[in-house]
């Protein structure tokens, strides 16, 4: 018998929140069939909680709690500690005084991790450490490590992810219920999927968060926060959804990163996707992530993104694994965020290549649809398919087209042109489309 | 700098077919990225293969070749054996004695390991190595891992697979162009999706082999290959495909183990599945594998399975796991096959519980309609809809009845009752529905 099988491997939780809770119920009810699967046995040492409320409100022993997280990340006891208090201060601080005492670290926290992930996994190298970050993406669905280990074999050409449920479950009620997104927004916010100030999620800041940590992943590069291009769902129109469901077409809001000959597209924005495509059918809070081998094609993985449990199941996963030992063998090489090789320059937004949806409002006159067909096609973009609508009441008509793959910049450009002639009655309403 | 990491890992390839030169090709092709991703130099050393027309086909150095697979067994260089030969003799044999010999072994091979797999996962065991399988389910579509490791923490409750993308070929056809299935399996044929001999496919056996191995690993026990219930598609009728798509449903061979309080429930047979489930979008030869986690809730994960890339992509994640050490550390608490306190028993057939789709075929009279359901609800069975069409040419009407969740015998009872009634015109058709 492997020694090292039977000593207890032993783990403080910083946080005691929704998360917290979820990971360390897991911990202590399976903790037999843990130790049957893996041989391992993992203990719950400690849980560090200034509030007392939370704490008794665990229903926990309360000889578990201590309010000093620092004193679990130098305890010399603990062999790991899980991160789940969130944001950026003070967990930032935290990580790295457990990272410097030698302790793994497994965390949920894609906010911290993708702003300030390159000096955390640097100090997490230089103590022959590891992070484990499973739970910050896609909840319980194991994504990284489908990434790290199970697509090794492959260059990654593409990722293509629905990685918040919040706005997913907004634009699923305004696909189903034809509501717009204001309404749309307050009954997310009424069933707890939204929070008060829903602004992290639904501009896309949560989703290019785990956009940052999965193209590291994936291109085994350097980029940062600041690299995603990001647009929230808070603008779209409802009548642009219902548009696009005559035309087959779902709204997903998309993150988005492309291997192209010039770079990386990395990219955060509403975006259209046929309805006979599986990330189409990603409904409600669920979240999913579409990654394209070289060698496997398509692979998708679909689950629930968030939640106490899910989130719980993919922290204990990351412990299971560096308890093993196999999580410092992993990351020790993929020098997440350190490549010193990386040479992957990103495309700016105005240089990508996509197709598009874009709704005009034009006076009811004869001869204006084919200007506009005109005007494109000077600006060298192809049209795809047309839809002219009956006139508002106001008088107004909607021309809708999708185009072929165009550059983003060269689309603006005459949509610039377009906005300026007399027949165009207000700025006209864009979105890009995904195969 | 760990010393094992720049050692050479040494693999021997036994079979250059489709999968042995896609293998073979990315272990070539991705040598350097290999190496930087893992830190790890894993090198083909050897292939076995005694079709030298295969052997030239294949395009690689001709002094990799050997036509003696024992030798590669055996070979004091080489680390770990891939056997892609398929059958069971002599990839058996081989298999054993590779194990025998100390060295990792990574197959594809479900019939193998199906119907093999407790002698040889015991073997593995004896020697202190490991068996990678990850390949022999889904083909690039990491679902051992999955299972194994990203839902470690998790109770699994039930495991719904579309495991063959033969048969999902065919049904796809049946339900997008109404074909019926010798002309659609004729198609599947024409394109190189179904063999001359199309029996391990269209019977259920080949999803058979797969949900043995996902039960064992799922359930931590010891089911053999004879206690999966199967039923294939060739029997499948298109009428009852199109008027499944009337009620909202996709046909399609599921693959199915499920814990109940008696036991597990563990079949494969044609099954309905309302369009609303992320299963049912699963189209042409995609597989996909939803797992249910206490923890994680519903977890799918899609992609290609089969195929000379994605099959070998799997195994090169494999032979990855076993060079890193964790495969072995892994494997031996799984006691895959032979866990002594395995004790969840098979439910028969008869005594699962399901919800059903028959089509009644009765003569066109008054009164008929109202005696099938009194003989259902005599029997205990609760209808959920019926659709009653207009009668065919012969004169016959088709009477469709989805049924709420019942015990099977006491549905098949009530169907022997009704089939000696003299109403009825020819045995009812049966499908099972999952929700």
């Amino acid at each position: 018998m492997d020694k090292s099988s039977t000593k207890p491997f032993r783990v403080g939780i910083l946080g005691c929140g929704t998360v917290g809770t979820g990971t360390a119920k897991i911990m202590l009810e399976s903790r037999p069939s843990l130790k049957d699967k893996t041989g391992l046995d993992i203990r719950l040492h400690r849980v560090a909680e200034k509030d007392q409320a939370k704490a008794r409100a665990s229903g926990f022993d309360r000889k578990l709690f201590t309010d000093d997280a620092l004193a679990v990340c130098n305890d010399p006891e603990i062999d790991l500690v899980v991160e789940v208090i969130g944001g950026i201060e003070p967990a930032r601080t935290f990580i790295l005084a457990a990272l410097k005492a030698g302790k793994a670290v497994v965390t949920a926290n894609k906010a911290l991790l993708a702003t300030h992930g390159k000096e955390i996994f640097k100090a997490a190298l230089a103590s022959k450490t590891s992070v484990g970050f499973e739970a910050s993406v896609c909840g319980g669905v194991p994504v990284i490590a489908a990434i790290r280990d199970g697509l090794v074999a492959n260059r990654i050409e593409s990722i293509h992810g629905i990685l918040n449920g919040t706005t997913n479950y907004i634009l699923t009620r305004m696909i189903q219920n034809g509501a717009p997104y204001a309404d749309a927004l307050r009954e997310a916010q009424a069933k707890g999927y939204a929070e008060a100030n829903p602004a992290n999620d639904v501009k896309g800041l949560d989703a290019a968060h785990k956009l940052t940590l999965l193209a590291n992943l994936a291109f085994h590069s350097t980029f940062a926060f600041a690299d995603i291009h990001a647009e929230g769902i808070d603008a779209v129109n409802i009548e642009d959804v219902r548009f696009a469901a005559e035309l087959g077409y779902s709204l997903k809001l998309l993150a988005i990163a492309k291997r192209q000959a010039a770079g990386v597209e990395l990219r955060v924005h509403p975006t259209l996707i046929p309805n006979s495509q599986p990330l189409a059918n990603v409904r409600d809070v669920f979240n999913a992530i579409l990654v394209r081998g070289d060698a496997t094609g398509d692979v998708m993985l679909y689950g629930r993104g968030a939640g106490m449990m899910p989130t719980g199941s993919a922290i204990v996963a990351d412990i299971v694994d560096a308890a093993r030992g196999s999580a410092r063998q992993a990351f020790t090489k993929l020098q997440f965020f350190q490549n010193p090789r990386a040479d992957l320059p990103v495309i700016p937004i105005g240089r990508i290549t996509s197709r598009y949806y874009v709704r005009f409002c034009v006076v009811d006159k004869p001869g204006v649809m084919g200007k506009i067909a005109t005007m494109l096609g000077q600006h060298g973009i192809s049209i795809a398919s047309v839809m002219q609508k009956e006139p508002h009441e106001s008088g107004d008509v909607p021309v809708v087209i999708l185009t072929h793959a165009t550059v983003e910049n060269r689309f603006q450009a005459a949509l610039r042109e377009i906005a300026r002639q007399e027949f165009n009655k207000r700025p006209a309403s864009l979105l890009r489309v995904e195969d």
